[in-house]
C-alpha cells in the first residue's frame, strides 16, 4: 500500500427556489427525443476531491461554502468514502 | 398521495485519461486557502432527473450516451433512487 486517500464527493445543486436555465434545457430535449414522462431536471456540479490526510469537517465545510459554492443560488452535499489505493 | 416520483441521479465525470483543467485549478485554489494535503480534484455534472413513469434501463442508457455525455472524454454513472412524493 503506497498510501491510502481519503475521496471526498461534494455535489453542488442550484437551490429549488432558484431557476435553473440548464436544466429546462436539458428536460425540453429529454422530451424531444420520446422521454415524455420526464417531468423536472435541475443540473448541478460534482466534485471529486482526494486528500492524502482528510481535512477537518469544519474546515471542508468552510471550503464549500466559500469557494466551491455561491450560497446565495447554490446548496452544497458533502459525501465521505471510504479510503481508497492510491 | 398525488404521485410518487422516481427520481434518477446522472454523475457525468471526464475520463481519467483525459485532463481537466477545471479541476486543477480548483486544485491550486484549494491549496491556496491552507488546505496542502489535497491530492487530485475532477469537476463534472450532477443532473437530478424526475420521472412520472421510470424509462426502461436501456433508454435511460441511451440518453446518457447520447444526450447527456460526451463519451469520448466522459464516463457517466447512473444511480436510481425510491420514489420521492410528488
Amino acid at each position: 500500500m503506497v498510501g491510502a486517500l481519503m475521496k471526498v464527493h461534494v455535489i453542488v445543486m442550484p437551490k429549488q427556489s432558484v431557476l435553473d436555465p440548464q436544466g429546462v434545457a436539458v428536460r425540453n430535449a429529454l422530451k424531444d427525443v420520446g422521454l415524455e414522462t420526464v417531468e423536472s431536471v435541475r443540473v448541478g456540479k460534482f466534485l471529486e476531491l482526494e486528500f492524502k490526510t482528510p481535512p477537518s469537517e469544519m474546515k471542508l465545510e468552510e471550503i464549500c461554502r466559500d469557494l466551491l459554492s455561491n450560497p446565495v443560488i447554490e446548496d452544497y452535499t458533502i459525501q465521505y468514502h471510504s479510503t481508497a489505493e492510491a
